[in-house]
């Protein structure tokens, strides 16, 4: 049995988020870089894929002539999904483009640049039959996935309350943007969209507190600010939030907070017991009662679920980290690869990797979020058909 | 010198706050209980008296014959203030008899039952010129004093962002409502006002707020709820914020978050830097920065500023909790009846004490936090006058 | 029921462990200080006796003079104890004279200069029948009394391991010993006598460690040192451990960790499970389990044991401090008082007091740990006669 | 130019580190899996390359037959280097054959079974010429090069106190010994050697506090317990330590504290300041001081020094955990391996990885702790030749 072989588009030098990829699908050792289009630069490309260790006819001038390419190689030996990691605006085409030549997907997130787009490509995926990943990263730690193990089977009881933050400091003045490659896209509303702040990070918090507690939101009031003078594109945002179940909540997400890092943290509440889990210290899951002590649940201890046992690699108290939990990504979206070409049904493991469906919310959120915080009428509901 | 005098209305057997300001005032030996009502039923109120050690004839049968029997005693003996630790009701007829017949007033939070009754309080203290203290002990606490005083002297830069919480979880279900005494009155409109989890702990939160950023909310958000089916108040609330300054920020205030205990906290950034401090780690003060480390400030060293200093009593290392932070409150106030007595101006440390001014934003943030929360409008707004 | 009354030899102007029994004595409204010699020097006893608002005849110029004078007063009004918060030195004389002239003794750590004036002692303990007290302060706090009924009632199983460590900064150059009264005397054989570390804070580790597990330590291999140059005695020093139940353990104790601040910790591993507490943070309990979550308990909550509840005085999430633990000592000794004059058995709380045993073994460690650091001997034990 | 190609000797179903090794070899995308002997059954070896995809002529019944088998490959197939990921008593063995047949070594450690073949090892690699590296994969991570780069620019002051401790819990019990693979061979002498708990991480210990503090541990004290009945080995042990710039510490190891996980943590003391890391939180590096506020350190953030940042791959904010500084140490050696074939000199990274002295002096440790631990005699010194 062979590695799955990937192909990329983007990701090429100076680039932060391609690496991420690679180095997650690396990890394993069940994915293979096969050929990649790093750059719309041809030279740059080239360079890139030099430096990755590929043969030059695999690495590719551009994207449509990677995808023109590969499909004209022996099927054993052609990419099987392509990794999109470009800017923002690109997703979309790209992943158009691959899945209308029959090649899987895997984005970076935001999926796409509108909600539009984000529905032009569900209907595209159902169209295909082909796969579609999204990489919502911060699901793949094994202890976000035991909280929704556990609310799932109902040991919190019903959730009531959520509490989901995500500050971070890094554009807090002015002159972040003037020297940051990353911010300054960021900030650019014709490469990031409608949204810098919760485009960015937001949407990574309404996903988490979705994929634990297995709710949608349903309503929101928000209010966004540009907090640095000048900016066109919000940088701070504070959102109350009401879910489908009944449960209430806040959403915060900062990029002027100053000196927090990546502090993604969430907090939930039933009516028998509460969790909280924080990403910068992702191999813990605390779990809170009103009538007993407090427990704190490590990675890698056999007290564990299913899913978390099968997206840890080390032994407890060795502590893993954002890549792993990006390579339990990857890994669940080469099983779900390996399922498809087979013709088997993806196992428990493969399944659980976020997709289409997470990709329309998603837009759905950052455009509700930014209507919903332009208007002086308090709450602001998802319409039913962005809501998957 | 003698020991300051003091009269206690409420806090007999089984009541709770009633002891916490007993504590509060005796730590120091600064402070005498000299005489008190401590119950609306005679029998108990001359048991709790015999209990705490006081002369059969200073242990009152109301309220309003301990004012008139210490009114009769000469100056050097009667007491100098009351100390009025009752159900939420009394507050404010104890406090108006009190400085009507010349006695200084220390007052249990919140001040009064209606925003009216603390505008009243208000004139009568200006009228009076007497004294009056209200124990929102968590600004007692050195570290947010130091917290205060950092952001005062600029270190942070402008303030931009405010997040401040205060979860619990002890009212998360309707048999502790039953059981216990301490839910009943606060779940009860007729003994709590027009609000539980934001008159009892969301106006500590605002408080907090207000104090340390030295800015006053201006508009807010809101989103209160009865969690547990069949309640009248608010057992839980989420409210945005803008500040005077041009600030924005987040309050949470929930009863119903199962584990959680007295989790006060606050954050609140600046452009230059970021705070933190939890009430339940009070010793630590968290400032962070992006372009250096982030620094652990600790009570008792000698880096700290003039107000945290004179509110610590033991070296750094030696933890102090709520109880010195309450009895500071008391201290502050102490300073205040010497300064007054002499005719002296109060030191700094003596001004630094929670007074009417507070009372009244105090009723009009819950007042409006409600209203707020009943309307389909976004945004609300303090009127002038309760603004202070 | 009038107040305990209570004498105090030292602890005047500038001293700071005068004020901490003063402070832990008045907290609790049980215990008046009515009596006084707070210095050596007539006049600065007389003006600290003044600022503690004292009346003149009650504040004395030697603490003989106090012994003669309160003993011609009527019983009623006679100090009923001996609180003594002098220099190490001094210990033993003031105990012996109090004792003698019939007042019970609550004495500062360490209990007595030598091991041999701690043997004296209890003779006379035992002979005058009158009680003596020693503030073994960090076992007052909630948690650790939680520990040790824990252990008592064999919920981590036999003991096999005990890591306690108590690490301060304070004294790492010899700076801080020119500038600072508290490091000067400590540094000072004739003051401080054989051991400056182990004497001051090593103590205490060792009772803490004895205390929680309920066995004693039966041998010991020391290694102490004087690391700043120039010092006589020691300022860190690190012991092995062994038990009498077969227990193995390690004691480090520091005054030369630079940036530490008063750190005691204590871990303990049975059979069965782990406990871990911290002083710095001490209203929480860590009990940590192989096959199950490690549990964080909290002060104030219901699950705790009798000895945690009844030394307890705010609910939880409500913190308590240094002078708390500190009070706890003296409510149990005021406790043993009330006993004692109405002939009744103390009950579960009063007896829970470090006492004469803890004097004699604290000065039998002391002496002990030096002797071993100079021997080339390894293991060093207890002889028979000093293991009480 | 072409990923560096490693061959694995053990490592096959089953078995844990081995998957370590390869997860860290392959993260970066540097190196390659080119072939391997992954047991001693060819079978399981053939199922063990089949399963990493390795084609089956590259996958060998022995480690004889793999050295054989590539070096009769041309150069530029053939493997570069061998990861020995086996036993411990195979270790030296492997090793010997493989630079003997002119191969450069990455060992698992401890590097052999017993000292006098770390000598012979040390010996054989300064014949050859070749690189050998040893996986002390705790000195890979970000936030402990730079505690050594701060301690090596004298941040500290000169260090004078150091704490490293080890406590694990996973074999508290006998019941585990019969359980479980690893426990078993780990406390068989034929397979483990004289000890357990120093051999299998007290050595981890003493190597990070050399590594960090750039002393050598000159004398110890040692307390080796086999704490569960019925064992041979210790599963416990204390150390009391004098390195040779006159700085005094200790290393506790043990595997029977219950619930403790991997808490490997050091803390060392200058005369200036402090500082303190964990493995289970290792991200973050804690600076003290007496005179300033507490620093805390995050990998990611610009302040840090040149190794830190040229070990880590993700922002700040991003943890990296075990497999990353795993990676590191793989990083530095396939850099030393590429300079070696150009005739380069090592950059700074590269040459920044565990090597044959640290193999002699692991294996030298591990066998003092022994001999020290059953005499009487208090102290033992390091002899001169293996001390490096």
């Amino acid at each position: 049995m062979a590695k799955v072989r990937m192909g990329m588009v983007g990701g090429g030098e100076g680039a932060f988020i391609g690496a991420v990829h690679r180095w997650a699908a690396a990890l394993d050792g069940e994915i293979e870089l096969v050929c990649g289009a790093f750059s719309s630069d041809p030279e740059k490309s080239a360079r890139s894929g030099a430096a990755l260790h590929l043969p030059a006819e695999r690495v590719y001038p551009s994207y449509q002539a990677m995808i023109e390419g590969e499909a004209a190689l022996p099927a054993e030996q052609r990419m099987q999904f392509v990794a999109i990691v470009t800017p923002n605006h690109m997703h979309f085409p790209v992943a158009q483009a691959s899945l209308s030549a029959g090649f899987h997907v895997m984005s970076d997130k935001p999926a796409t640049f509108t909600l539009d787009e984000a529905l032009q490509l569900r209907e595209l995926v159902n169209e295909t039959g082909l796969l579609y990943g999204l990489t919502h990263a911060y699901t793949g730690y094994p202890m976000v996935k035991e909280a929704r193990q556990r609310v799932a089977a109902n040991q919190l009881g019903s959730i009531r309350k959520v509490v989901v933050e995500y500050p971070q400091g890094w554009l807090a003045s002015a002159e972040d943007e003037a020297d940051n490659k990353q911010a300054a896209w960021r900030l650019d509303p014709k490469q990031a969209g409608i949204s810098c702040c919760i485009g960015d990070i937001g949407v990574h918090a309404a996903n988490l507190a979705e994929y634990i507690t297995g709710s949608h939101i349903s309503k929101i009031c928000a209010d966004l600010t540009p907090v640095v003078p000048g900016r066109q594109l919000d940088d701070d945002g504070s959102i109350l939030l009401r879910f489908d179940n009944g449960a209430k909540g806040v959403l915060m997400a900062s990029q002027v907070s100053v000196g927090e890092e990546n502090a993604l943290k969430i907090r939930a509440y039933g009516d028998q017991g509460g969790l909280e889990w924080s990403q910068q210290e992702p191999n813990t899951l605390w779990l809170k009662y009103n009538d007993r002590p407090t427990e704190m649940l490590r990675t890698g201890l056999p007290y564990l679920g299913t899913l978390a046992q099968a997206n840890t690699r080390t032994p407890n108290g060795h502590p893993e980290g954002y890549l792993e939990a990006f390579a339990n990504i990857y890994m669940a979206f080469a099983g779900q690869i390996r399922a498809f070409e087979s013709g088997c049904v993806a196992d428990e493991r493969s399944v659980d990797c976020p997709g289409i469906n997470e990709a329309v919310r998603g837009m759905a959120f950052i455009e509700l979020a930014v209507a919903a915080s332009n208007s002086e009428v308090k709450w602001h509901a998802f319409p039913d058909h962005q809501a998957t």
